[in-house]
């Protein structure tokens, strides 16, 4: 990287903390992307300033969420685009410049969408038949047999459904959930009902969803102006023997009301996401019976981590060759500054 | 029923144990029934001899596995439809002599096939991504999240899978796969090639598709001809890291041999059905770590067992009018004598 | 066939006519026919009834559609399977007896559905969208652009459908109906309500289907009970602008009266049956502008004729090895003296 | 509009031409955007530039094609859409100062989408089964019955399909073609391999579709850079027996070579566009017999024409709230300068 013949080459920043190389590039796949550039790659940890600083004005690309603001942007001038290989968009760069200036905001949220579809789709029929709870209940030799332990059990199949949210994973999870011949209601107050029909789902307020569906998805990502919007008044109108599969952000909902409503035996439920992870060895919540554990692994496959470097070289091999990308989720002007995600996890200790 | 001027109705006879007609009847379709013709109803245990004898030569249909030898048979002039409220053919029924007469024979096995299937693939999702065992290991404080927790873990969709057996359990199972996009084998001997390829599978042998395929429906009928089939040459050929879900009986499988293989790791399965039924309370099974227990329960649901009422009514009903039945499962003449699965269980004594 | 050394294979007369041998077989699948017995062979025209005699004592199969009255069944005490190399079941066999005595009794129906199935659909959208009668205008110099051609075109998607007959054809239709999204009302007596629902159709009346359906399938069999069922009270009650393919059978409707509706511009139709075939040179059929003609040749494709072989061979060797058949369609003893469809066409003369 | 106590609400300047408001609104969804803002409302012709730029400074919305060059967008600094209700982008505005400053550009070609995807799949079946011309011939008198008039036939079902582009057309059309479980090609050179197997179908170059694919779509949208791609070469390597469906611009293709492969009966084809519209009476193409001719007819539904207002009512209503549009097609900066569509047709002499 520091020589001086390849000195034509474009330069794509690599900074990917708090994921890696290893997590998110095949071998095949690295080398494609060192096709297109060279490549400032820094691992390990987040990049020293210098670093970037003195690179940022011979880059066409920086993967990674390194802070761009608008002084480091006015440097970049031949800058294409932004790939985040995390899900989220950080307050950490100026998007309105970025936009002005047309370089690309791209995130990796699309490559986590099939991998939890599936296990969402996978925690609703467990709560709707009991599956992980019989389990447990066979392994204490407390197991019942047949109808006995079906008591509450219902199909899948023909029930109401309620989707809140229909981004990315809305829609990994619809073509899932086909066959099963469901009412679906659709809440996101970002669509206009005609997008939800189109789609094949009925548009519902929020109130209407919770009080008619049997099976409650929660998908929404969590903003600055949605954070705690399914609270106590909105899980109470929740029918009982419904379920709820909370998937997306544990701040869209009261989570200490969301939890007391499955410890009372309101509703049953999945979640796969907390409002502090690592949860605490204490936490009561490992001890609740209806509550079905998962501890925010539904996403982060192998398969998926690969899937972001896949994604990544595609579209940047794109934008290099002029053309729009199409894998990666683009920012949209209005929304980017709106996202409240957490930052994800860094796996680099533990050599993944 | 003793009464004189009603003489004219038809006589069925209900003898639905170890069914009973609270289990299979909503209050609307009994009163179907009713209206269908005069019932002879004995619920709380199997219909006295001479009470069965004394109905017989007036009855329309049979609703049960009541013994119906050939002697029987001959005095069963008007019968029409023997339907058996379990998803099974005993063989304390004369069915060449049925066939002979015409007697409709009709089991209720396609109630069951459904919920089986939704809770199929809830299992095969199940042991692709370890839900129940991550909710085991939160529950115990041990949990790992993301990346870490999933590195056995593997998408459904795009899996190679296969299933032994295509008969109602298959097909019920086959649309709800379809949004996986997956390559699916089938083994099944009484099947041609050309109807499982419509089916848009890859007809398949045994050993093929054992040693192919990522996630294994066991989905056989068990039979005087293939008890035992999956011994532990077959076993073996599994790969490493598949998924098997036993869902039909236990007996096609080896399986003491079955579950070595688990417990050595060799793969991970799912199980609903056990040799020994209730399982003994110090029975190893309970402690088996890669194995999803379920009390032979996926199948009877509340709504399963009233569908099998539904489908009597609606079949006796079509044959009383002349019509074929096209609901139940219909005997078919080369296979009746073969079936070899255990009675189903009594509900009356629980209230149910 | 006249050794004496093969005298203990067993006997399968072949006597397909109006069919012949090399309509329906393809060479490979005609040599594993031979692999199943010896075959009896008469391709030419209806097998001489001595010959066909003589061999009827040791035949297990006749695959064709010669008479089997009381007498010739009797004879034919090794006989397993009837196997109709045509889509319907004649009146020229006591099936009671064959039902009696367990042989099997089967037709090629199904192999037809698919490729029928296609032409309905492109049918539909040719008639809701003007496809064919804008190529004609083209051709004319009178074609129109855009808006001004579209003026009573309608969208598939979302049209609301009608299924009279929910059989072999219906079924293969409903699948490719899929992606459409439309309401499907079907009316077929022979069936339940339930079973209708369990395909996600809603079961309807013949009126209510009639006046509330914009697309009318027509793929009901001719029986006995039914023919002009759809008479021209029945034909009145469809809404103007809406369209009715006729597929199955010219005679279960009141052809002349369908015609009328046409011709006065009721509603648009096409029709792949007529109640005289050939149709005669002069039939006013020819220039009713709102019919779309089809000279019975939906079903009729070289693809479909080498499947009846296919299904044929298969069923015969499962029913050779004791297993029940699965490829054609078994008669029913309820209805199989119902049929009336008219026999199929001889294609030996011009060398097919 | 001149009032002047309304001076606050946000003026949206309607100039459709060659649309118009009758062609694209309903009267409730006009309602519905009087309701978002004051509309100058131009409907006969195009604006005059006077009106335009009277009212240019205080618009934050342009619903048609109206010339805006770099001096009309510097002006415009309440701007925030312009919404061409054509299916197209001229080359009449300043597309990189729209990107600059954050002015959405929109299209509405995905209202044409279905409408063109349902013809395309009747067009394919239409060639496949020979269904136009057997209407011709029937007519004529010189039908055929059955297998004789199935010589060339094919079934869809299960054949190689060939898409070029795949834009809204082609996403539009292969849910369609899903249950005709096809093997598809696609071939577009702006998408990535990967994009093209996450829909299921397999990326490949044009060659290798044109060679192996019984059933051609062409599907792409016509930029400077691709005008004729499909040459006579490439027209060339098409198999015998194959049908070709023009179904976006007949600028792709070389259209007298096109035409010369139909005569020649190389293949067969449908074609909605042709390169001068309308076509002369006495153009040749109107006697060509294995060619469906359609006249730019297929997309232009008055469904299509509605959903146009409705898209563009919603997105605005959207943009207007803060929040992204999602139905109407957003321009990408890298594309959108490549297009070379002609304008659409003028309907409001016919009162349309």
């Amino acid at each position: 990287m520091n020589g001086t013949h390849e000195h034509n080459q474009p330069i794509i920043i690599f900074d990917p903390y708090p994921r890696s190389k290893e997590l998110i590039f095949r071998q095949t796949q690295w080398q494609r992307l060192q096709s297109l550039g060279q490549i400032v790659c820094h691992d390990e940890n987040p990049i020293p300033s210098e670093i970037f600083d003195r690179h940022l004005p011979d880059a066409v690309a920086v993967i990674g969420q390194t802070d761009l603001p608008a002084e480091r942007l006015e440097r970049a001038t031949k800058l294409k685009a932004i790939l985040n290989v995390e899900g989220n968009f950080k307050p950490n760069v100026d998007y309105d410049a970025c936009f002005r200036t047309g370089v690309q905001v791209l995130s990796a949220a699309p490559a986590f969408a099939l991998p939890l579809a599936e296990c969402a789709l996978a925690f609703a029929i467990d709560l709707a038949r009991g599956i992980t709870i019989a389990d447990r209940e066979f392994r204490a030799g407390r197991e019942k047999y047949g109808l006995e332990s079906n008591r509450e059990a219902f199909l899948l199949t023909g029930s109401e459904i309620g989707l809140i949210g229909f981004g990315n994973l809305g829609r990994a999870l619809l073509p899932l959930l086909a066959p099963f011949h469901c009412h679906i209601r659709v809440f996101d107050p970002w669509l206009p009902d005609e997008f939800i029909k189109d789609h094949h789902c009925e548009p519902a307020g929020l109130d209407d969803l919770l009080s008619t569906s049997k099976v409650i998805f929660v998908l929404a990502a969590v903003t600055s102006k949605n954070e705690g919007f399914i609270g106590e008044r909105e899980l109470f109108l929740i029918e009982p023997g419904s379920v709820v599969l909370l998937m997306s952000r544990a701040a869209v909902v009261d989570f200490p009301a969301f939890l007391r409503c499955v410890e009372e035996g309101r509703f049953q439920a999945a979640t796969d996401v907390f409002p502090v992870e690592p949860v605490p060895p204490d936490d009561p919540v490992r001890r609740i019976e209806g509550l079905l554990l998962s501890a925010h692994r539904t996403a982060g496959m192998r398969e998926a981590f690969y899937r972001i470097g896949d994604m990544a070289v595609d579209d940047l091999a794109l934008i290099l060759s002029g053309l729009p990308p199409v894998r990666m989720q683009a920012a949209r002007r209005e929304t980017v500054a709106l996202y409240r995600s957490k930052p994800g996890r860094s796996y680099k200790k533990n050599g993944l």
